[in-house]
């Protein structure tokens, strides 16, 4: 099944408002030759991240995607040609893949995956969403037993983990989702000690009402109204783990929630910034405590698998959207294990 | 010089603006007698401070302030009469005395001082804006050498203290105040490597240009504008001690800052806040280092002394507008070692 031709998929504009599949273009190109210290790897599965967006609007913590480049992105390759010793062909690994079915990867870029299935996994639990939750859950917000936890953007790909492993720490979990359906699935299915549906009536008095004590640690995906609305409800000594404003990567808006810096101030709150890849020096730890809840069924993994490279530009405006419940990836190429 | 009566300045409304003389009013009392487990206190010196505003908008760190009430302050006092085997008459207490001559205080709540004068020394610098300096910039902010550090309301009381303890740290340290005399007092008299008046035209400008690395630790007086122009400029994992809200005391206002979480994300920004009574835990070694550093003279102090109990409402709005350098105090009645 891999694929003769190298299928692409750029951005043809900077996105002003919301994402929409008119700033994209599909194009062809030459599978390009192997280099020295280089890796031609062929695309399998492809992540689908909130950070995509975010990427479009200017230099985050990595360079920008600008208009005419092949669409950014993490994914899985098997190596086809390897300019590296440290590299066979045949390997699986974790590297910016980019939205097309080849690329030539720096070596010193690339990842070696370990032989797992699904290699779904790779990318969800065992990857950035599942790691993110554990280093900002366990090491920024650090939740202890009968504390309050709350996640927003709980039904997505970090926020399954963050509430999981919150009760795994033996806090409650309180989740905070768009929608009754992501709601009702999150207790009860995922097992959540209750949901708030940020589009409903009275989110500041569901947050009381399942806050009783205040909220001890809130692990913030979205900023915005919903950020303001916790802080108000903030226990005294709070942490807030700040690991991104889903609200407002699709609109540059700036607003920040109200309070700042009185709230913090007299709650005596923490707000720290966070991401992932600041954790490098822990990942080893993170890896095999995540592997092992994973396998062992403790934590439940939750993978949506897209078929085909044309459906990423669409994967990534439902998931803007917040359709996604779980982690969204796309299929490029078949694993060369066949399981696909 | 002790007085025979007990002068009172009692808050006659809740302000819900600027704070002004027509909020007080002068009355008398009987000195009460002593009680069991109390003292009796005649105040000698009132501390003044930005917080003492904020009491009036509700329920703190400490109960409000409400109207009708003797105006709540802290400060220096002789016991008078103990009701406490722990006290005798002739100690010197630092407690809530209150904007009054006499006050009757439990005694679990006094503290006895050193033997110590100036006794301005023991509420400026060995007192609550001496400790909130050495705890909140040592402590939260934790500058290292080479850093730049920023203060704001750095000609208050406790601004002094906090860039002269981060240039002894090895740091740069920037004052933010208002006006072209503070800011030539700041780099003139106390050594301050740079100041930015927040008055000028272009604070944004100012900040890049004297904190061309960016600002690594922000010890943050004021919130508002101020906080946001620092935002902006802050170093990748800077820290941000959030000290008070002086520029929200007197307004109410609730506006935040732009670009929270979002700077707070991209720049991995510690934000947190911090009063000065939780840190009671170090507070032996915070003393002793104070007060080596301000006997040797390597810590300059700056206290200014206002005359008489009826100049304190006078003293607290012109904190509140910004006119001080240093501390302020109020001298309400004699040194019981004549030195005043």
């Amino acid at each position: 099944m891999s694929e003769p031709i190298n299928l692409q998929i750029r951005l043809t504009e900077r996105p002003n408002g919301k994402l929409s599949p008119k700033h994209f273009a599909t194009s062809q190109s030459e599978i390009p030759p192997v280099e020295d210290g280089k890796l031609l790897v062929r695309t399998v599965l492809l992540s689908l991240d909130a950070a995509n967006r975010a990427w479009m609007q200017g230099p985050t913590y990595r360079r920008a995607v600008k208009p005419g480049d092949v669409m950014h992105g993490y994914g899985l390759g098997e190596v086809m040609a390897s300019g590296s010793s440290a590299f066979a062909a045949g390997d699986i690994v974790a590297c910016e893949t980019g939205w097309q079915n080849y690329s030539l990867v720096d070596a010193g870029e690339a990842v070696k995956q370990i032989d797992h299935r699904p290699l779904s996994h790779l990318l969800s639990v065992l990857g950035i969403a599942g790691k993110t939750a554990y280093h900002g859950l366990l090491g920024i917000g650090q939740p202890q037993p009968g504390e309050t936890v709350v996640v927003s953007a709980a039904a997505g790909s970090v926020g399954v983990y963050v509430g999981q492993l919150a009760q795994m720490r033996g806090a409650r979990a309180v989740g905070i989702a768009g929608g009754r359906e992501k709601c009702d699935w999150l207790t009860g299915t995922l097992g959540f000690d209750a949901a708030i549906d940020y589009k409903s009536a009275d989110m500041l008095a569901e947050l009381k009402a399942h806050c009783p004590k205040g909220i001890d640690v809130y692990f913030d995906n979205v900023g915005g109204p919903v950020l303001e609305a916790v802080l108000f409800n903030m226990a005294m000594g709070g942490r807030v783990v700040c690991c991104g404003a889903v609200s407002q990567y699709d609109t540059g808006d700036m607003a920040s929630p109200r309070g700042i810096p009185g709230l913090i101030v007299v709650k005596r709150l923490r707000m720290e910034g966070f991401i992932v890849l600041d954790e490098r020096h822990d990942d080893q730890r993170a890896s095999a405590d995540l592997l092992a809840w994973s396998t062992s069924g403790k934590l439940r993994v939750v993978d949506t698998i897209l078929d085909g490279l044309e459906s990423a530009p669409g994967g990534l405006i439902g998931l803007l959207a917040g359709e996604n419940m779980g982690k969204w990836l796309v299929q490029v190429g078949a694993d060369p294990q066949g399981s696909s």
